[in-house]
């Protein structure tokens, strides 16, 4: 740690009994921002939706003046400006990005940090080149075990001042299951500024952690990458002294569009007597969502809702839907996703100091109205 | 109140003394956004970098299903589709909105509500008809004292289920300045859907309550509009049993973009000893900002900075900039603004039980590093 920094960087921490959300906690909740539940009602969400995570600022990037190189343990070292990517065959891919600290702040005791409740998540069509075919052109050399990506947001993190930088086993970079792209284009457009204009990475069932943004270097290692990011942040310790596993792919998860109209202040649900349909999408970057069962009273009993075809490939989240019939009163509606490899999600907490891959059931408290009302 | 909805929706409420930031403020937070302060580097904003506030859901419009209708104490009422709206002359200003709650979450003590901290702020392009040619179109009527207008979305506040409607004097609606404008475009595209997609209201120089989203109603009234928007909320009250006064035009502020880098967590800004530019941008809804004070030594002294030609019409935020040679040690930057009216931002905050209207002055606490570091 930098010495000058520890005044203003401090140790990771756990948020005492009863401590309300703090000022810094809200800072980050300002910048960045969830997708709105309502917005599940939407294969693709639209860019202004799709949740944003950004560690330190949004670079001032400008697209003629972007240039990735691509270099380390490789033959012919590239360089390339987002004009050279969109030479290449471009690829297309329908991806669910979730970000692997979603569900943090209702963890107990709550890690302090950006603090998600459960709407960290969004789809979009993300169109690039594949990994492998950069790497492929630069030529791999023998001895290189990982790839390094570096963003060009900079910044400090529990007293490290560096830029954000994540790498990926040589297998993963080169594998193709999933397909990494270099992508440049979202949603059929140019990225926008928070997305990481105009270059990102796109690495389809990983937490958005891996999605390295504003990419400016690929760079081959002999050695694995011991950066911040990679050996410190993103892994689940259960102690501060615990070197931990790193996170990688995403948990299973469904969620519930809430029904009914929300009460401005407490977001409560308010509904009225009578058949409601219920539906949202389910998720996992393991394996394929096989089965979503919802429960209308609060756990107890659980019933298998309808899963709609996949739309857009393996890496997007699937529709479900279901109907219930409302009687006055309050209500607690829950939704549970497995996937094709059997996990299931958990009815407890799955806590780790991160506060990472928290996929606890989403619960919604309802209120149904008297009815003639 | 709606006896079967005070479980649901209670009461206004201030924040106890040293009371964190609740899960109720956090989950406004989560979906309701600010703009990152380095997009002030943009004169326009990015829709998803634009703030947005929704009061209850973003509703599932779709634009081709899409009526307004325009009626009461008018000869000849309309219904209006977004087309018919694109065959009138299309005018387009630029304007920039804030939210009247914006700073709330720094007040002591905190009114709970959507916890803004200073960055509930961004500037667009609109383009629509102008609200009085679609008044004369349709022929106002004698006794016509002001236009209501109703928007799609529908929830429940402080115990009243509602859509959102806000009414504006018939002589602000027929005024021509601001020219109020019934838009369909935001930066030449549809207007994204948590920004009123197809058609929202925009009412250049006023607060984000008056720019009614999800627009589908615009009638005329013979008496003033007793809304729980315009009699209960957004208005400065410093007691609850206070009437008040309405909230409406935009107080001045100039904003600066945290210049170096920040820390993760505490959002704390880093930089290394120098010549540094600060700049940023000022506007006001009363005047034209006329100058623009920079000071960095929290408040003691302050020097002007250069404001820079007006772009994009009177409605729209200027930039501003200047240079400071930072030298290592704490320091706290901050700014203020001064319009044609003579208003100036206050170094004390202005507090009132809604937390409107709060323009105290920005203060950026930054850490300059030793040199040759």
């Amino acid at each position: 740690m930098d010495r000058d920094l520890t005044a203003v960087s401090l140790p990771g921490r756990l948020a005492g009994p009863g401590e309300g959300i703090s000022l810094e906690e809200l800072a980050l909740a300002a910048r960045n921002h969830g997708m709105p539940l309502e917005a599940l009602r939407y294969p693709l969400t639209p860019p202004g939706l799709h949740y944003v995570l950004v560690h330190y600022d949004i670079p001032a990037a400008v697209a003629a003046d972007w240039r990735i190189t691509v270099g380390g343990l490789v033959r012919t070292a590239l360089r390339l400006d987002p004009a050279d990517l969109r030479a290449f065959p471009p690829v297309t891919l329908r991806v669910t990005m979730e970000c692997a600290g979603n569900g943090r702040a209702r963890l107990t005791p709550r890690p302090v940090s950006q603090p998600w409740l459960v709407e960290a998540v969004g789809t979009a069509e993300w169109t690039g080149v594949p990994l492998r075919v950069l790497l492929r052109e630069a030529g791999v050399e023998p001895g290189a075990v990982e790839a390094v990506f570096t963003g060009a947001d900079h910044g400090v993190e529990r007293g490290v001042e560096q830029d954000y930088r994540r790498s990926l086993p040589l297998g993963v970079a080169l594998g193709g299951d999933p397909e990494v792209l270099v992508a440049y284009a979202m949603n059929g457009e140019p990225l926008p500024p928070q997305h990481g204009h105009p270059v990102r990475l796109v690495v389809p069932g990983w937490y958005g952690m891996a999605q390295v943004k504003w990419l400016c270097d690929i760079s081959l290692t002999g050695t694995p990458f011991t950066g911040f990011q990679q050996a410190v942040a993103y892994r689940y310790r259960n102690a501060a002294d615990d070197p931990g596993e790193p996170v990688t792919r995403i948990a299973p998860r469904a969620l519930m569009i809430p029904p009914g109209f929300p009460d401005f202040m407490s977001r409560t649900r308010v509904l009225r007597p009578g058949r409601t349909g219920l539906e949202g999408r389910a998720w996992s970057g393991r394996a394929p969502v096989t089965r979503v069962e919802v429960s209308t009273d609060d756990g107890r009993t659980w019933h298998d809702a309808a899963l709609d075809a996949a739309e857009g490939g393996v890496w997007a989240w699937r529709h479900w839907h279901t109907a219930w019939t409302a009687t006055p009163g309050s209500h607690v509606l829950a939704v549970r996703a497995t996937d094709g490899d059997g996990r299931t999600q958990p009815l407890d907490q799955p806590w780790n100091r991160g506060g990472f891959g928290n996929n606890l059931v989403q619960r919604i408290p309802v209120e149904c109205l008297p009815g003639g009302g």
